[in-house]
């Protein structure tokens, strides 16, 4: 045992994955959700993810020794606000957000001072959300990456290490500078522009009636669309089936390094446009081929498991 | 069994599966493989896809009733100049390549005018190639559309039709300007798309360095992007691992119609990072909300295999 008694403040995906992992292996010895309706506390219960639930900070926060916020990026200032009058000296605070800056900004904003911080971002997820999608092998063989402040508190730095670990998680730190610029690579500008070519794709039907295009040739139903999916486009869909309140507080919250990595991205689709327009094959083919070395060094580091969308 | 004899210029993954998915479902008298090499003879030989392998175009096409073209779209003008004189009354001349108009203005320029043209595009494939990767079931439950042209010998259309219905196949017929439009948008752009932001991931290390960018936070290792890649890059490096050659053809010889939509997917673009950068939450989650539906849509459709990119 880890901690005598964690508060998951939100029990949504992650958070009830978190009690099902804790229970499943033992880490705490209380596991309390703090919800914000009496329906959700109803619901948290109900998936056994959770010793007790209950709408009141002060009782859920009550001899805690670990508060984990489980609540969007967008959501995180008000929810340290919300807990903050309960808080009690030596209690760390952690959350699992996919932004780091802007959380740890929050934390040094809206909690006490002596409050432990450490953020954490596990990266695992499904296209799934709320109490009862959370299962307790999600995080198995995930990375979970730490990013402590300046300063942190070192103990309290390895018993979030430990508590990771013993979910089953490859823990890494960084600086939550850092994090939020590869995560923007890694994640934040694929699911951008996954979901910005589903929705030129959801429109273009009605786009091109619009348009005034009727000949049987060149009109496009999004029936078409969903039925010759498996040609490469409903890779896209996956991750563009997200949370979308989860991914409009990542861009909220993260804008100047995506906004950075996506202009690098325009300036190299313009690149590949002018390609075909000119039908250089040479430039198309050299592109086409280096690309191949990245999958292979993917497939060789065995990271190739299934329903991660985070 | 459908026809006597079956032709396959080029015994690559999807030649090769013809091969074994005609022996398997007993389609065919005979089939044989034309290949440009000895080497290529003794590979495609060896898969046990062919009853025969020669690189004589009179040997092999000598009683077929079917010649099956299964080169990549750039080599199609290439084959069809190769086989023509050697071609007799009644024969079927098809195809497997991704795009269709350039395939059918081949067949029109360079086979002789007695071949009876069956234009057919299989939506299946991996991202391997090569006669050792093909299998019998690759066509099982994929969607193979044919291009009839105007005018088009009905019985031979039926005869192709049959042929992958039997190899499992649901054949879909329309016209090769409306199919070079919908894969456009279904596997073209969604492929460039892939192919770019891998190819910009890939640099990205290099160009930051050239760049003078070296602090601990703001650089980012290759090494880094594949050890995170399972957050949402990685499920581009997939369709950006598909053969460079293949898809080299598909955007020469599918230029308009992709660089129409990239077009519309690049205004797109520029709407959402404009949205980022004036942190319009509300047309942020929108456009996320929508994407959702089409998700749905394609689980529905139960089109949710595994495993195949063209």
């Amino acid at each position: 045992m880890i901690f005598e008694k964690i508060c998951l403040v939100g029990v949504g995906l992650i958070g009830s994955s978190i009690g099902h992992a804790v229970k499943k292996h033992g880490l705490a010895g209380h596991v309390c959700g703090l919800e914000l309706t009496t329906d959700l506390v109803a619901r948290a219960q109900k998936t056994g993810a959770v010793d007790s639930a209950t709408t009141e900070p002060k009782v859920a926060l009550d001899g805690a020794n670990l508060v984990i916020l489980c609540v969007p990026v967008g959501a995180i200032a008000a929810a340290i606000q919300h807990i903050a009058p309960f808080m009690q000296p030596n209690m760390i605070l952690s959350d699992v957000g996919s932004v780091k800056k802007s959380v740890l900004n929050d934390m040094e904003k809206y909690a006490p001072k002596f409050a432990r911080f450490i953020p954490a971002h596990p990266l695992a997820g499904t296209e799934n959300s709320g109490p009862e999608s959370g299962y307790a092998t999600l995080f198995q063989n995930r990375y979970c990456i730490i990013t402590p402040p300046e300063n942190c508190h070192e103990k309290s730095l390895q018993r979030v290490v430990e508590l990771w670990q013993g979910m089953g998680a490859m823990v890494e730190t960084m600086s939550a500078e850092h994090h939020d610029k590869v995560l923007a690579v890694t994640s934040h500008l694929p699911h951008l522009i996954a979901y910005t070519i589903v929705g030129t794709a959801a429109e273009l039907e009605e786009r091109l009636k619009r348009e005034g295009i009727s000949d049987n040739d060149n009109t496009i139903a999004k029936g078409e669309i969903i039925k010759y999916s498996a040609t490469g486009f409903r890779d896209f869909t996956r991750i563009a089936a997200s949370d979308p309140t989860m991914w409009r507080d990542v861009f909220l919250h993260n804008g100047p390094a995506v906004l950075d990595f996506l202009g690098r991205l325009q300036e190299d689709i313009a690149i590949m446009s002018r390609a075909i327009r000119d039908k250089d094959g040479e430039k198309l083919y050299k592109w086409f081929e280096k690309t191949r070395a990245i999958r292979r060094s993917i497939n060789e580091m065995k990271q190739d498991f299934k329903d991660d969308v985070k």
